[in-house]
């Protein structure tokens, strides 16, 4: 481009800051909107050009991003009577980078042409990646959207992805929010792993930094892990980075429609109900990885391991093995789901891989699952039960102190449903329905 | 008999209490030991004779009952130093009624041997029903044992159980322990469900005495919610009349069995986490029906219900949509690993419908799984579509309100994964293994 664009941005939450102050710093007119004040002082500190209206902060605007929390929130501020398209100019780009039902960002395709606004292109672009990535501009961007839409609004992904992570999904407005979903599989489930598994560590007598170590190194790493275990062992929750609320909101999208499509997410639907017993405890704006409070009210960087060097040796492991058939099994719903849903597998995987929902076990065992749903691989692949005897030590233990294992347990049924010569085939088995 | 004989007891809980305490009635002169002296005094008022010493508990007693709590408990009478075998003499009948594993009561006839007291006969005998049928001798009692035992301990069996109600199962000792734990499948799920129903309907604005009186008329009765809604409506936890720590102790022993085979019990792993996490509250000593606590700090028969009288009927058959799921579900988990441990299943039927375990869906849907499981019917039978779309009907509303429920998003699930055209044999199958 010769002259940069002004861009309008609303929603400037822990993501929508950072994608909106890299665009500052790449050299755009960001024009920022949000309801919270201070953060717009903030925005205008960063070099970013502060708006109270959401119709104003969309006047003259070329191109729109609109990163709010929820599909109800986006509805205000797309269609709301002083909202976005109120501003917005004839032939403007509009992204919506939330992570929304896929449903919905159909939804809003149809009401543009409904309320006589064809003329708005419209990108169905949720991401995933973090704070961190969003703020350098390298974010994963999975983006469902007509070719004319793409034309003129790629370049603008590509100033907010890393170069390779910007995912264009087949199949127009909503499959990029599909993508998101089933990634979100992952993520769902791998958020509540991170407190299961310090919270289980901290019943066996593990001081939090010990399983840090050990984990990150081990096949029992997860991009979540690595991620929130950071916040866990600083107990900033208050309200850290990724409040409890957010990964409701998308597990809720993940099980709602699973059940619609009669599709079981046995896993997800478990986190999803601890998620709202945190909820319950008053936890809803606080970091998610403050559930590990559902565990232990200790601080788990504080615990004071009395064990010798082979005892906790055997305990970390314990804990790893806890992780990696959690991981596995979530692998396994995650790309179960896409395909049932007919969403091209290798991207999912190309995506994933280095995304949130990221996973040693899923880089691994993912991608021999993919041949296997694709039916390209006549065998069913992978034997598993020595990660379900892993398993099955961590849960015994846990049995024996007593220590609610919710995922772990789930994933362990899972496996054992599988049955005795249980391999990735049998596994994955368990999703087709019959 | 002629003269009645001298029988000793020890463990005079809420269920001990009441079948000693008949037989006191019944005629017996009964020596009662319990390690809490105010339930001794009790005892004494109600005609027994109390005891402060195991061993002479026993002393001249041709006939001994054990109903200690846990296997641990029962080891240590059985075999302590001063413990019942110091007193028992040469012939003597011992009835271990307690619910422990059954490779616990095999050891227990197995270590008689190595200390050289094979002379006494061993009868596995727990016990279901509940204390009041406790105390009026119509228990339903689930034994394994000799021929030899039997013949000389039956009649007392008799004097504890209803007439019809005595299951003496095939495969000697361990087999009545086998039985009591498939039982207790039904029963460990049925009572959480009794807590995720009432905690439910509390958020749907609905009052306990509504709920349990819509609840018992209808399809979702079970024996469990019959039983407990009387302390849930009564807020009679403290100690009610059986602890959360007793419910945790018998899904150990399911849980744990199961995962030694490779078997899978989904709704009982679950449940078992929940019943964890009420420990972790503090509840342990408690009694179960308290568990509601977990979703609503409120007694539930306090909510004043402001709603129509038709949204009152129509949330009253949402919660009677979740049990009704959940118990259909509890019912193939039973089933089914009676079947793969090889138990008669007619006998778990007949013993179920009318013990703690019992529901209406067990008794409708149960009769139907059986001839499914034993390969005497064609069909698949019970197209269970029309269960699965009512339990869906309750989880969206759920998800909508943010209640968890953990059981009936596992049973929701696992109808799922049986697939589209979900009937009695596809949900079955989910047990088989492959």
């Amino acid at each position: 481009m010769s002259t940069k664009p002004a861009i309008g941005f609303c929603g400037l939450g822990a993501m929508g800051f950072g994608m909106a102050t890299h665009l500052v710093k790449s050299g755009y007119a960001v024009t920022g909107f949000d309801v919270y004040a201070p953060t717009l002082e903030k925005f205008k500190a960063a070099g970013g050009i502060p708006s109270t209206s959401l119709s104003d902060s969309a006047k003259e605007k070329e191109y729109y991003i609109c990163m709010v929390a929820t599909a109800q929130q986006a509805q205000t501020a797309i269609f709301g009577d002083e909202g976005i398209l109120k501003g917005l100019p004839k032939g403007a780009t509009l992204l919506l980078c939330s992570t929304v039902p896929s449903a919905y960002a159909k939804s809003v395709q149809k009401e543009l042409k409904d309320v006589g606004r064809e003329d708005v292109l419209f990108i169905d672009a949720p991401v995933s990646g973090g704070a961190i990535r969003a703020a350098d501009g390298s974010l994963s961007i999975m983006a469902g959207a007509s070719p004319a839409a793409f034309e003129k609004g790629k370049w603008l992904l590509e100033e907010l992805s890393a170069p390779a992570k910007l995912f264009i999904v087949e199949g127009g407005v909503g499959a990029g929010s599909n993508m998101k979903m089933v990634h979100q599989v992952l993520a769902a489930i791998h958020i509540l792993a991170v407190s299961e598994a310090f919270g289980f560590a901290a019943r066996l007598g593990l001081n939090g930094k010990d399983v840090r170590e050990a984990v990150i190194e081990s096949q029992a790493w997860s991009w979540m892990f690595e991620n929130r275990s950071v916040r866990t062992l600083g107990e900033d929750y208050f309200p850290g980075a990724s409040a409890v609320l957010i990964i409701i909101k998308d597990t809720g999208i993940i099980t709602s429609m699973a059940r619609s499509l009669g599709f079981s997410t046995p896993l997800c639907s478990i986190a999803e109900q601890v998620y709202f017993s945190a909820l319950d405890r008053g936890w809803g704006t606080n970091d998610d990885a403050g559930i590990v409070r559902l565990w232990t009210a200790d601080p788990v960087s504080n615990i004071q391991t009395k064990l010798s060097d082979e005892d906790k040796k055997a305990k970390l492991d314990l804990v790893i093995n806890l992780l990696s058939g959690i991981h596995l099994c979530a692998a396994a719903e995650s790309i179960a789901f896409a395909k049932h849903i007919g969403l091209p597998l290798p991207q999912l995987y190309e995506l994933a891989i280095d995304a949130a929902g990221g996973s040693a076990m899923f880089k691994e065992l993912g991608a021999k699952m993919i041949p296997i749903l694709e039916g390209k691989s006549g065998e069913s692949g992978g034997d598993l039960s020595a990660l379900a005897e892993k398993l099955t030590s961590a849960i015994n233990e846990a049995q024996a102190i007593r220590c609610p294992l919710y995922l772990g347990n789930g994933a362990l049924n899972l496996l054992a449903q599988a049955g005795k010569d249980v391999d990735l085939g049998s596994l994955l088995n368990l999703y087709a329905g019959r």
